[in-house]
């Protein structure tokens, strides 16, 4: 046999072992139902996965509501392609920045409005996806009730889905999720010099 | 002064000390180019990510590539919402997962096919957004040549956005990256027997 010829017949008999294993695994994961995804880390990228999966769900033609907390001023591409999508519903906290406003009474109670729109989504049994970008913010800064928040996320109806975004996601969110990916960042563009990018950064 | 009011003023002085790093960040910041994007590591939300980075840029009127390594044969809801919109194009390799084929030449030929489109799209100015889905295994299964990917991917048109997914990039495509994530898996809703779900996996 050629060294060519082995390589390929070890490549299949691993690519085979792998197929197995899968198989295996896709086999016990049986279990049908809503899932909490929690994206969390300094990385680029949690609220752009977020949207990601929005264009997923709606590409399925799922219904799906989105509330961002804080980035809301922002001219974000992702809201104008979704905007007239009848399939979407867009809430946006309308003071924007924190840093911003500089007004810790008035942030509260724009996150307060901001949640009660969430809170709705969260019983809403026709909606399969909510996406609370920025949420863990209201948490850390301490402008939402968190036990409030944690219950209206575990009571959800069954099948919805629900992703969660922002740095230092707390203990309790993290346990109550279903997958949580920590995004880390190596490197940024921003840090180099180059300005926020069209499509990318927003 | 009361206690909340007292709150109310620590809280405006750290906000106006983060506007004005984050003012003076941003007034740094003056380079506009095409910024390549690495999405690695083994958390969920690689793909997911690159595909909301589709989203805001065609909601800005962008036009977009997307060539995706392997995951060819799923149903995707991204692929389903955005097959049919003029601004972007789509090219799948068509043997799907390599653990399915466990035929190592047709991989690499169908690999091979696949890079073409990619290095047409790097080399097409009038493209703004260029999306490689998991290209980094056909370098890891040495199914593409190394320097032949990176010297496309650097010299492509210097307003081009490039995004590359996929676990393990290698060290000279982290180095050639303006923005690395690395995303690691907490917890994985997969792991604990929850089938795959429609929106927030494919």
């Amino acid at each position: 046999m050629s060294k060519i010829e082995e390589r390929n017949k070890r490549h299949k008999k691993a690519m085979q072992r792998k197929k197995e294993h899968i198989d295996e695994k896709i086999a016990q994961a049986t279990i049908d139902k809503g899932v909490m995804v929690v994206l969390t880390g300094n990385g680029k990228g949690k609220s752009t996965s977020a949207f990601g999966m929005l264009a997923r769900s709606v590409g399925h033609g799922m219904r799906c509501g989105v509330v961002q907390f804080i980035k809301g001023l922002w001219d974000c591409g992702e809201h104008m392609l979704f905007e007239e999508n009848p399939l979407v519903e867009f809430y946006v906290m309308k003071t924007g920045f924190t840093w911003d406003t500089q007004d810790r009474e008035k942030d509260i109670a724009a996150a307060v409005a901001t949640w009660e729109k969430a809170a709705a989504l969260l019983q809403d049994e026709s909606v399969d996806l909510v996406i609370l970008d920025e949420l863990t913010y209201m948490l850390t800064y301490g402008y939402l009730d968190k036990p409030t928040v944690l219950s209206a996320l575990e009571n959800r109806p069954p099948n919805q889905h629900v992703v969660v975004t922002g740095r230092n996601a707390s203990k309790e969110l993290l346990e109550l999720a279903d997958t949580v990916s920590e995004l880390s960042e190596t490197k940024h563009a921003f840090h180099a010099g180059v300005k926020v990018q069209k499509g990318i950064d927003y």
